[in-house]
């Protein structure tokens, strides 16, 4: 198996608070965001900002520095996403403990300063790489490259190739009631990629759900853009809080909330649109797994309700693989222009041959081929985890299962990090659900655990479901 | 023939100086860059600003509108490569004639204003997009994607595929005496993309050459970082100015200086390695045309003279296609931290299936039998360029024809606009040298047409070269 980082969970004790006085020179090139990531790298790997420490809340260190609050949060989530620092409920930013300075001679990526063995891969966010379906990719590809006129491979379009944009029109209307056309479609390098076009046309402040990707929250950050959070339950976001917030924008995974599982209440779909039309504002539609449902009614896209309000954000990191780059908006008629002014005129991003191999892809019926098989392997892969965790731990509750590639479990309060612990000792890498809660988000705690149970290869699943149990607590 | 964007040079009237009044609302959402674009463009689009319309010198708007000096002028650059304002030699930047609203129920794309059509297409910068090789492209792809390991179609590094790093590794020493090792490579989206990533861990002033591609200037602009231009002659650029311009770092094309055409002395390699030594500043080597060599010996990158003073850029822009949007930085060893920092550890941006493709087309040497056909191919046109203006244009000359995909015919003083006006009438696309001007370059005016004999198909270089003729000035 690889290496891959884990979050680090492993502190016991609380460090020095060494908050107060924390003196950071933001030295260098670059932004005031990149200067102080690095600066607070350094002052790490140094050991000068000891393991466990804790930093200054975000509000006191940018009154401290002259910068903004925004940055300053943008930095932090950056580096709890790196690893260098750990984001825990209700006690601030601390120093991870992995995060502790380099063994001389050890060399490693800044990017991932915690990294352990890891023996079973329950990580969210991925598809199976194995599954990656190498033979109707290529075939698609050699269609696609002999049958390309041969200004495909001069400068293009920066809105992508048209034949992609097409396939995608008539593949987005038939599966999730997508209603577009080619001319309002943008091909991106992946949702974050889309976020960060996005991002530069919009105005704060931008509600998002309040358990969501850090990174995505960053994104808006350091776009200027301040994010208020909205609670969550098993119906999706709590929409009718949204006039309150005073948002532009909202940022939802409606088809299926991201971590926590629920699919947004019909009701609440068509709340979202009243608020959008009412206030001029606008919807970001993360449609990241939209395409794997198990047990329930397919859910459509709410961009369907109203293609002018909706920006539709598609990719095909979950449904073939997070290495091709390639993404999608639908976007409102009004946003065309200016999406295409942001992403600039020579900077294509996407490579045109992936482009023509998935626009050959989807319209020789490959795409629906091997989401079909995905969607047997993971759906099995589902009812393993909870038959399994019904039978090993039944006082152990699963939650988000009907949907998409990873679930949640809900664990007893005060208990994730004794949880993650555990995993860890066990080469069990899976999630917590505390690095996805908004710093800002008055909902409840929760403990618990997300698990991606698409991620490791088929034969490696069975072992990487018995560390899980393993790792859970006990009966209370 | 397709339709092509031409530098719009159709302004024979001085329009209404606007300048002193001019009214801008910055509304809607987005950086000021952004918002300043939108503002400028709706004024030309809704008729407010007329053609010829001359706009206030930027740092007269920057003052009005309380932004900065570099947001304007990346702004005013941008719109100038869009082709709704031309920028011309010592008499600022007005309002495109093409740029003139739209007719109704005339659709086009927000990047492209001035289209005509084009029937010969000798704009520089793109090499023969029919020449791509598909079928020994497809053929790596196929091969690549055999033997890759499963955890390619996972979440990688954001450094780029080992695979191609090592394989650029070995093909760069050997072909551009480039040193270097694979951790010290990080893979981009082409040249434009890999400038972006560097200007945010650079401060400034950078110094550029007094002629070169404004898109390249606004993206350092764009990042805060000023430039000041350092004059070029036939043996590239005058580095001996650099100390007297405070700048800390420099981005040159030594190669094959762009677009002039010379190539860096020998001298002048060691000086600016010299410079960086004394002052801890950085070389930006830009090698995008490295490849092609014709009566002239092969020049080595100059970052083999000191790895740890330069940044080397090359891509497959010109060598393959654009398209492909595959492009790498060597770089020295203190930057690599940051600069993958600064790409992000989530967005990959360039796929892994042309990665991998183009690792396997370098070591199974289709990458070297296409360059040595293509350099045969533009050899012959370059042949055929020259002999053809010796004949048929004996008084004007041709430069910077050593080497690469174009050349500078010079022009007698004030007849570029002329020509390219003459150029337009016969349908032919190419730029002349203004656009390329630093706007505070105190060299002498230079007037000329830069010559793309790369773009055309092969079928249709010899009516491009005769329009060519004939859009060129009479003897004075």
């Amino acid at each position: 198996m690889g290496q891959f980082p884990m979050p680090d969970v492993m502190v016991s004790d609380l460090g020095p608070d060494g908050g107060s006085d924390l003196h950071l020179e933001l030295t260098g090139g670059g932004g005031a965001r990149v200067r102080l990531m690095r600066a607070l790298r350094e002052a790490i790997h140094s050991g000068r900002l000891a393991p466990g420490t804790r930093l200054p809340p975000y509000r006191a260190l940018a009154l401290d520095l002259g910068i903004a609050r925004n940055t300053v949060a943008a930095a932090y989530a950056e580096l709890v996403e790196e690893g260098w620092l750990t984001a825990r409920q209700g006690s601030g930013t601390h120093v991870a403990h992995r995060a502790a300075p380099l063994e001389p001679g050890h060399t490693r990526s800044p990017q991932r300063p915690s990294r352990l063995r890891v023996i079973h891969d329950l990580m969210p966010s991925s598809p199976d790489a194995a599954a990656f379906p190498r033979s109707s990719w290529i075939a698609s590809a050699r269609r696609a490259l002999a049958a390309a006129p041969s200004d495909a491979f001069g400068v293009g379009d920066p809105r992508g190739r048209p034949e992609l944009r097409q396939a995608l029109v008539e593949y987005l209307a038939r599966t999730r009631g997508v209603r577009t056309k080619a001319e309002h479609i943008v091909i991106c390098s992946g949702y974050a990629h889309g976020l960060r076009l996005v991002s530069q046309v919009l105005r704060g402040p931008v509600a998002v759900e309040a358990y969501g990707l850090g990174f995505h929250r960053s994104i808006l950050a350091e776009a200027g853009l301040p994010t208020v959070p909205l609670a969550v339950d098993a119906d999706g976001a709590r929409v009718e809080d949204l006039a309150a917030t005073g948002a532009r924008a909202v940022l939802l995974t409606p088809a299926h909330q991201y971590p926590t599982g629920g699919a947004l209440h019909p009701e609440r779909r068509a709340a979202v649109i009243d608020w959008a039309r009412a206030t001029g504002g606008l919807l970001l539609e993360d449609d990241y797994d939209g395409e794997f449902r198990y047990d329930r009614e397919p859910v459509g896209a709410v961009q369907g309700l109203d293609p002018d309000r909706v920006v539709y954000f598609g990719s095909t990191s979950k449904s073939l693989s997070p290495s091709l780059r390639l993404g999608w908006m639908a976007l409102p008629s009004s946003l065309v222009d200016d999406i295409a002014a942001a992403k600039g005129p020579r900077e294509l991003w996407s490579g045109v041959t992936d482009q023509l191999t998935l626009a050959d892809f989807i319209a020789c019926g490959s795409y629906d081929r091997h989401l079909r098989r995905m969607r047997r392997i993971y759906r099995h892969r589902r009812d393993l985890l909870t038959a399994t965790l019904a039978e090993r731990a039944p006082h152990i509750t699963v939650s988000g299962i009907a949907a998409g590639l990873h679930a949640v479990v809900d664990l007893p309060p005060d208990s994730e990090r004794a949880a993650l612990r555990a995993a860890r000792r066990l080469g069990l890498a899976l999630d917590g659900l505390a690095p996805y809660r908004h710093p800002d988000s008055r909902m409840p705690l929760r403990d618990g655990l997300v698990i991606g149970y698409g991620t490791p290869p088929e034969h490696a699943f069975a072992a990487a479901l018995e560390a899980l149990c393993l790792a859970l607590p006990d009966l209370p």
